[in-house]
């Protein structure tokens, strides 16, 4: 076994940190080759002096000068822009993706990794909320090695494949008879579980973003808080593992203990568990189908006494959840729209231009507008994402703390 | 994919009736051809009117008048005693065979059942706690598919194999880099979880026998009170999946829902759930590498609530766990001879002849004398059997009831 030569996209986040500090425990094993990040340049300088890649990118022009000055002492090329970012996707020494960079900006360097035929460690949610369909058929086309690094899906792709040399897209999920399998995805419910719809109105960004157990983005982090984290998942796992919508349900747990489940009719129901830490699923997408030691603190049940389990959100209070079943069974166009219109509302929240419970609101107005009903093309879908984020705007216009409205 | 032709040895005890209970659900996947029994003639006659086998086999010679007169009216072929037993483990026609008679009893079957080649479904203990290195070696070199049915050693299997259609002895367990898995066995704790070692003392078999969780004949619900089941679990799971001793640990959880787990170094511990009902992992050895429905209630974790966790079994109160692990690490014949000798205690505390806390004493009084090292043949294992089994005798003849001790 050679050492893996791995390329990140969004090296700066959240993800990518976990990531280089996985990578910097096997030496051995992973070499860093490339690096993509969208706006730190500070962070992005360090990573490049540390691991010295060949080449680094940046998505903001403005900070370029500034990294090409810093680096001017190391033989590491210098890229920007959007296409200097997918440049990285499809790097010619890489052997493995980590696509970590959030947001729609993921969508294009991540098909470049996928059609270069790259392996992928899929971080990047866009890839699948937004082009699920479009994205598995390219990943089965290419015969691409997806790994699921969102720690939902690297528990359901783990009880799938274990001990299994290949990935999703390359080869056939399940076994004969694995068909009517049922999954269930786990939630922390957030910091807001059990409250009332009423309760939730006042809530503020900073109330929000205080996440319970994992520490992660601040996008994320209001996903969370909404619930609508879950909905995402809900249609990524739909197009990762290829299970109907009416064949994945939520179910809270608060410890973020068990990471997702796969039932069969049997009554067997297989859990992953494990501290809520991502570098595991992160450790787990950069070696498998290998298994090495992750920087993590190992799972002590007897110490942590018991794990509780409810039932999903109450539908009222978080309505996010509903929304994403809702779009995902319309199909087309309508996850992307859910998820452009999130976006903008989250941003709008955090901006405190709009009220946590405005959120699902302004997500359901833009799904009810007479918008575009399907896409063949990553240029159509991106084009989809525009409308979807201009029409949210509108409302915001209309209905943020700017309209006079309070 | 044809009807699957099953043969019983241990038809009319607790697994056997469980599966008979699967097999009925699924007339279209499954016929019995072969039934074998120790000594219920009254439940053999039941199940071979019902199912209609090719053949049934009774070990207990006294019963088989009884029996072909019963018989007398349907075309079954009808045999008698130990050679019988073991014809029913290579009948010709069956191409899985459920080992699932108790005791040593259930050896020689189920050796022929390996070597003839049938798939084999296995709940018999003592093919791999008295003969494991013999039992595994054989099963690799006839390529057999072994599938456990002890729901511990099915969780571990469903884990490792999930999706696979390969069973143990058929093929590596491992991919690559899973070599430093360690497993978790979970352990009710029996009805007298958390006792002390001086409570103990005056426990009767009534009490030992009302088990929490799981409906098991009586030896085994006596094994579940002592801990002793946990022991043979250790000694079987090393053997099945080539795990050694001090990677093998129990943990205490009380409401048997998680069946066991497989923990990796990157801290991903993966479990096997349900509720506790014997046709799940039955259903699993029987449609491997299907998934069929099974008879039993599905698990509802938000219902429950809660999950228990606890560090292991106090080894004072409960010395059989470590009487099991000291005898696996020693090897040789020392898990033939705690077997044997654990088969002895168990039966004189069911016939009040010793006491609760003598079952240890009596094992480890055998293990400490000057017994075979070790055994190459079936022969001569069952001869260190034989050995242990008039040890144990010796020591109750000496400190039992009837000796006038108390």
């Amino acid at each position: 076994m050679g050492v893996k030569r791995i390329a990140i996209l969004g090296s700066t986040g959240s993800i990518g940190v976990s990531a280089l500090d996985v990578i910097a425990a096997h030496p051995d094993r992973f070499r860093v080759v490339a690096l993509a990040a969208g706006s730190n340049v500070g962070r992005l300088i360090e990573q490049a002096r540390r691991f010295r890649p060949e080449v680094v990118a940046l998505r903001d022009l403005s900070g370029v000068e500034q990294l090409r000055a810093a680096l001017s002492g190391q033989p590491t090329a210098i890229l920007a822009g959007d296409a200097g970012v997918e440049r990285i996707g499809h790097w010619e020494s890489a052997d493995l993706v980590l696509s970590a960079m959030v947001g729609a900006a993921g969508l294009r360097p991540t098909w470049a990794a996928l059609q270069s035929g790259k392996e992928v460690a899929l971080a990047n949610k866009e890839c699948l909320v937004i082009s699920g369909a479009l994205f598995m058929n390219e990943a089965h086309r290419c015969g691409a090695r997806i790994i699921p690094v969102d720690s939902e899906h690297s528990a359901i792709f783990q009880l799938l494949y274990n001990g299994r040399l290949t990935g999703v897209g390359a080869g056939p999920v399940f076994g004969p008879g694995h068909a009517d399998v049922r999954l269930i995805l786990t939630a922390s419910g957030g910091p807001f579980r059990g409250w009332e719809r009423d309760r939730l109105v006042q809530v503020t960004p900073e109330q929000a973003l205080a996440h319970p157990n994992w520490s992660m983005g601040r996008k994320i982090t209001i996903d969370s808080a909404t619930c609508m984290n879950k909905g995402l998942e809900v249609i990524e796992a739909h197009h990762l593992f290829g299970i109907p919508a009416e064949r994945i349900q939520v179910v809270i747990h608060p410890e973020s203990i068990v990471h997702s489940m796969v039932a069969y009719p049997d009554g067997s129901v297989l859990a992953q568990m494990g501290v809520p830490d991502m570098r595991t699923p992160i450790t787990v997408a950069l070696a498998w189908p290998e298994r090495i030691a992750a920087p993590v603190a190992p799972l002590d049940l007897p110490s942590m006494g018991k794990l509780h389990f409810l039932g999903p959100p109450d539908p009222e209070a978080f309505p996010c959840l509903s929304l994403a079943y809702a779009a995902l069974q319309q199909g087309g166009a309508a996850p992307a729209i859910l998820n452009g219109a999130n976006e903008v509302a989250v941003a709008a929240f955090l901006g405190h231009e709009i009220g946590f419970a405005d959120i699902p609101r302004l997500i359901q107005w833009t799904l009810e507008q007479n918008g575009p009903g399907t896409f063949g093309s990553v240029e159509e879908l991106l084009a989809v994402d525009r409308w979807a984020r201009d029409q949210a705007q509108l409302w915001i216009i209309r209905h943020g703390v700017g309209s006079g409205r309070r």
